[in-house]
């Protein structure tokens, strides 16, 4: 019995809020900003007209059946969801293409380009970046979204490398499980885990589970398999090798703009036996924020090292009074944490943080007690994305966007998005709105944080998209004018691509022009993500001119 | 005053052994191998004869000068040393560039391109394999060396961030001396440290001091200035993005054939405060790189992890009763290392180690007292290269070639290698010569294994290149049989070409052209590293061809 996953909403259909859920929700809502969001009717799937497809599928594992183009229209960004919302399906794609192997993943590609058809590579569909939007601009006579959730098996794993061969279709779980039956673990945990899948990760450089060290899935890739317009990539498997430009990088964060990733030999590990966990206090966010430099500076390398500021860690049931919160953890299948743990709490301690709970400490694999926060930072994390889609269910702007920065630009990086932030949710939604900030991943050199933004929508929600984009237009300048990076791992998609093109050098991005033109000759694969989309004239231009 | 650098030999020509050192040297290499070396007469540099240039040197900042050529001729490869020992100058380059900024690197790119001339980055002029040599074929009008000597500036310190900003040309000893003034470290020590330069690192892939986590360059640069034939190319400095495929990754291996590194923003390291050593003797070296593999993942992160097998450490003073040792130690600026040395001597004496001096320590920053293994080894791993020429001053067959391969593979590579190693030196030069191994990093997934060849020439040297070639051959066509790479960290150069053919994936290979046609539309950039030189017809084809 497959568990169904919502065909507007994020993940799992089962796992949407209830009303009496929503009518909490917009109770805190109005408590928050004065105003009662009203609940909008939840849309029904028999509802949604397609456009008729205008192409037919014409290989066997295509299809153009009406459940299956309706669930791969939309990716899971703010606009994604509210236009899904609305039964808004006017971008559906044409064909669906469920491959249970590489020759029908070759199949579909020839395909396309026999038919002058625009290839986009669904991975989850978790995108939030428009990646797996079947918005491809007028040269092309339909588009195909190929879907490799069939090829989802662990092919073979050698223990003693520590490495295994995954179909890119696998999700998170059907890893871990697979995975887990030889007591390894691949331990990439995105906020997407249940929902996205290994060549989905690869092809926007995901974010993970660890805060230092193997922060990206591109440090756990050791080889990868690509499908392209002209032949099959696959790349050695080599712990490191120094000849020539890494293939790999190549292909990490192409984003289906070269070809279809279809397995790749990832780094495993064992799964952890020890564990430690602490959550530091501290009266000021910049505090928390230089403890957790330390701490990135140290060579310790936790495996969590996440900074929540004093709202983040309100609304994540982490603290109620008003501190922020340094969570640190470490984590080892070879040895006890004590020494570990106890230096992050001296460098914490001499950075004026507090842990009441004192340090927690587990030798059996299991988790740590519930009682620690970061337990409840951990589920709040996962329900985080729930959340969003019930308040787009009441007309709510709500978003996250990310970035990272070198430490000596932090302070200004942040007050520029606060103040960009607060000034568009005003001038969008008619009320400053709510900014949080959390620092997701930590580098010796910098932090990536990660912000939340929420404003109750105005005119009824008729034109949320617009004051979403007002808000996302202005925090993307305020990155932008900041020196930091348009993503640290939501990728780039077709929704940060101006701001990409403000921010990548002009000749790598013509060098990867010329890439795309060597594996890609038709131009059919994923037109309008990282590059423009043939047709559309010169490059769209800088930042502040996204749509 | 300035030191001089040999023109024929390895590093500084103060270093080169004396005549007793050289007669010590031969009467070992005679109980060795019962056959006495004849010491050949030292070259001099008033002997040489050189071509006479094919063009001018029209710009200030470049020379035909009989020195600047004669010094820029030559990389350090084994052939290299051998053709310079006999006074072979004929590939010398007609002109040599010393830019002082990157106003005159542009210039000098401008006039090589106006004037169809190949330009070469020389960096320190230590590539083993053919990197910086004049051998381009016949489609251009002449050759110009570029020296980037002058440019040796660290230019801006980010203290918060621990970063620099470093001019591309400076040595590693220039490099280390103005960041000392900081408090800071780059920590990377190749064994050309002396002799070698940021931008020779960063376009080679240079293998550094850490034997975990941070062993190559690439894991050390944040962002990268490099001129082209396109125009400047420059990535930002970001601590992590996951926009797009990374930039800096097509730099670093991109060996000069796109354009030329001026400058970079590395990561810098607070200068080791507390440090920890152990020789961990083994039976077998089986077992000590069992030991090196349990320590790579254990999540330790070892600054050392180094197994030399029975050989190296009698070669290099470590052991000298027939045991294969493990050098492991631990560094930090942050932490007093007892836990980590003492959990890794666990782990070793699981693998049926033996630490009969025990662990050492130290706390002032101070290196650890010389009656340690490691200090031993430091020393011989430095005066290695000039005894390297030394022994080719008396008609000696050495070198060393390194590669990297994931743990399941490592017994049956190593027996391939040591096959073909022995038979091709009986072949060449008629003994079955002496083979060492060390293992000089060690990845989770890998180990990266250095081999050291040595076997007295025959027929009194005068065909020691051809013999040389054979054996080279040999053990290189062994790594690719073997999947290892052929490089793990000397690159490729024209010298692995052939078998960088066989490795990469033959689209990685059109990617990278079209990556090349972009940035260097004249085809001028060091022609013939990584891929075939324009006029040289198809690729030269597969292992086993080189030349």
């Amino acid at each position: 019995m497959t568990r169904a996953r919502s065909f507007w909403a994020w993940g799992w259909a089962d796992r949407f809020p209830d009303e009496d859920a929503r009518r909490a929700l917009a109770a805190n809502m109005s408590a928050l900003f004065g105003r009662e969001p009203e609940l909008l009717p939840l849309p029904s799937i028999d509802a949604v007209v397609l456009p008729p497809p205008r192409i037919a599928p014409e290989l066997a594992c295509c299809t153009s059946d009406r459940e299956a183009r309706i669930l791969h229209t939309h990716g899971k960004g703010y606009p994604d969801i509210v236009r899904a919302f609305r039964l808004d399906f006017t971008r559906a794609p044409d064909v669906v293409a469920l491959p249970a192997n590489e020759a029908e993943v070759e199949a579909v590609l020839a395909w396309c380009t026999a038919r002058n058809v625009a290839a986009i590579p669904y991975g989850g569909g978790t995108s939030v970046v428009g990646g797996v939007e079947c918005d491809v601009g007028a040269a092309y006579a339909g588009t195909c979204v190929i879907d490799l959730a069939a090829m989802n098996r662990v092919l073979e794993v050698d223990h003693m490398s520590r490495a295994a061969r995954i179909q890119a279709g696998a999700f998170g779980p059907q890893i871990e499980e697979q995975l887990a039956s030889h007591g390894l673990t691949l331990r990439h945990f995105p906020q997407s885990f249940e929902h996205s899948t290994l060549g989905g990760w690869i092809a926007t450089r995901a974010g993970g589970h660890f805060a230092t060290l193997y922060t990206h899935i591109d440090d756990l890739v050791e080889s990868v398999r690509m499908v392209t317009g002209a032949g099959v990539m696959q790349t050695r498997r080599l712990p490191a090798s120094g000849a020539g430009p890494c293939p790999e990088r190549l292909v990490l964060g192409s984003e289906g703009a070269l070809g279809i990733i279809t397995e790749a030999w990832m780094r495993v590990q064992a799964r952890p036996k020890w564990r430690a966990s602490a959550s530091v206090h501290f009266e000021h966010f910049a505090q928390a924020v230089e403890c957790a430099r330390k701490i990135a500076q140290s060579g310790l390398y936790p495996a969590n090292c996440r900074v929540l500021d004093a709202r983040e860690a309100l609304l994540n049931r982490v603290s109620f009074d008003g501190t922020s919160v340094l969570v640190v953890a470490f984590e080892s299948a070879d040895h006890p944490l004590e020494a570990w743990m106890s230096r992050a709490l001296a460098i914490a301690s001499d950075a004026h943080g507090t842990c009441p709970k004192g340090p927690r400490f587990s030798s059996d694999g299991g988790k740590i007690a519930n009682a620690d926060a970061a337990a409840s930072w951990r589920q709040a994390f996962l329900d985080a994305p729930y959340l969003q889609s019930a308040l787009i269910s009441m007309g709510v702007v709500v978003d996250t966007f990310e970035t990272a920065c070198t430490w000596d630009r932090f302070d200004a990086l942040y007050a520029e998005i606060a103040a960009a932030a607060t000034d568009a949710m005003t001038r969008a939604c008619g009320v400053p709105g709510s900014l949080s900030c959390r620092v997701t991943h930590v580098y010796p050199d910098g932090p990536a944080p990660y912000f939340t933004f929420v404003a109750p929508g105005r005119g009824g929600g008729a034109d949320v998209i617009e004051q979403w984009l007002t808000i996302k237009r202005a925090v993307s300048d305020a990155i932008s004018r900041a020196n930091g990076t348009i993503t640290h791992h939501h990728a780039v998609g077709r929704l940060h691509r101006p701001w990409y093109e403000g921010e990548a050098s002009p000749l790598f991005l013509r060098a990867f022009e010329a890439v795309k033109s060597a594996l890609d000759p038709p131009g059919i694969m994923n037109p309008g993500v990282l590059l423009p989309p043939p047709g559309s004239g010169a490059a769209a231009g800088g930042p502040g001119r996204a749509t």
